[in-house]
């Protein structure tokens, strides 16, 4: 197995961080495997879903009404309504595993790979790539 | 790592399609190791659960109750509340790693591997396998 | 491809049973590699949070939210809302995996693997470690 970390800078608001071009250039040259996509953070999750026609702005939204930021929480420290982050990777898992064929993810044409970062309070992340060859 | 992809017809309407079966077949024969189910479609899901005794439905009135199909989504295009559909995989990812041993799903009785797919405007879904041997 | 499985108490109530030590304990001395943890259940799902500071309240909070435990659901046996149970493992998954450098999961300081189990007619439950090395 093969892995990396790097660090994405995700700022002070809530972020949609688009992974897919940085996980396929670390992919490229390999055969074919599993390529395991982690955030090592309690308050951040990974999805994939289609970037740049608005579903960013869905996916905040559905989120502030699915946990909302408010004082309902009882983990509480930092920004307001921020137990709601805590919750977050219950809903979406800070893991994912992709298929890859000749070094490249065989995802379909409309799903990037979406580091969510509802937590203001951690403008840095990390995300680890491992490829597990088969 | 071997590797397939097969069609499934979902139809026009909400569908829960049990891939359960069609799964076991082409692992059969094969010896321990990770069994990856991917779709490569930005508005389908895949879920582990009962079917049979209702929760189909049950799916359907929660995604509806969710993540609601009307007119609050940014992303629009095809029928109404379709941008539901782009937010469904981050609560339903549409990747999933299934336990193989001497080439049978380690399931437990009552659960079945389930593609979800919400969205009527594409009747038919591709499905990949990917069975990393160990 | 290891494989083991070892029963947990979660008792007659909604319980989150953190399982961090006893995976850790298990992988202990081997290499690099992927780990899936499963759970061969219908009720119950995986999830990576925070432990010890209120998440558990809040999980049990935004799941009695997000799928009441009312007579909504059309899966219905056992304790009322039971069908809620049913649909759990839609949004919480009961697989997961998590990458394993030199035998330690790989894990974020503020990140334990949590058994969700809302189900308290299933006091014990199984769980699935699968190590892959590669």
């Amino acid at each position: 197995m093969d892995t990396t970390t790097f660090e994405i800078r995700t700022g002070g608001t809530f972020a949609c961080a688009d992974l897919t071009d940085r996980i396929a250039g670390w992919l490229g040259g390999r055969g074919d495997g599993l390529c395991n996509v982690f955030v090592p953070h309690a308050t951040a999750g990974l999805a994939l879903f289609e970037t740049g026609a608005g579903t960013e702005h869905d996916v905040e939204k559905a989120l502030a009404a699915l946990l909302p930021r408010d004082d309902r929480w009882e983990h509480r420290h930092g920004s307001r309504g921020h137990g709601a982050d805590h919750v977050l990777p219950l809903v979406v898992s800070p893991s994912l595993v992709l298929p890859v064929l000749g070094g490249r993810m065989a995802l379909g044409t409309w799903q990037s790979v979406v580091l969510v970062d509802p937590n203001g309070d951690n403008p840095t992340r990390t995300v680890r790539l491992s490829f597990l060859p088969g």
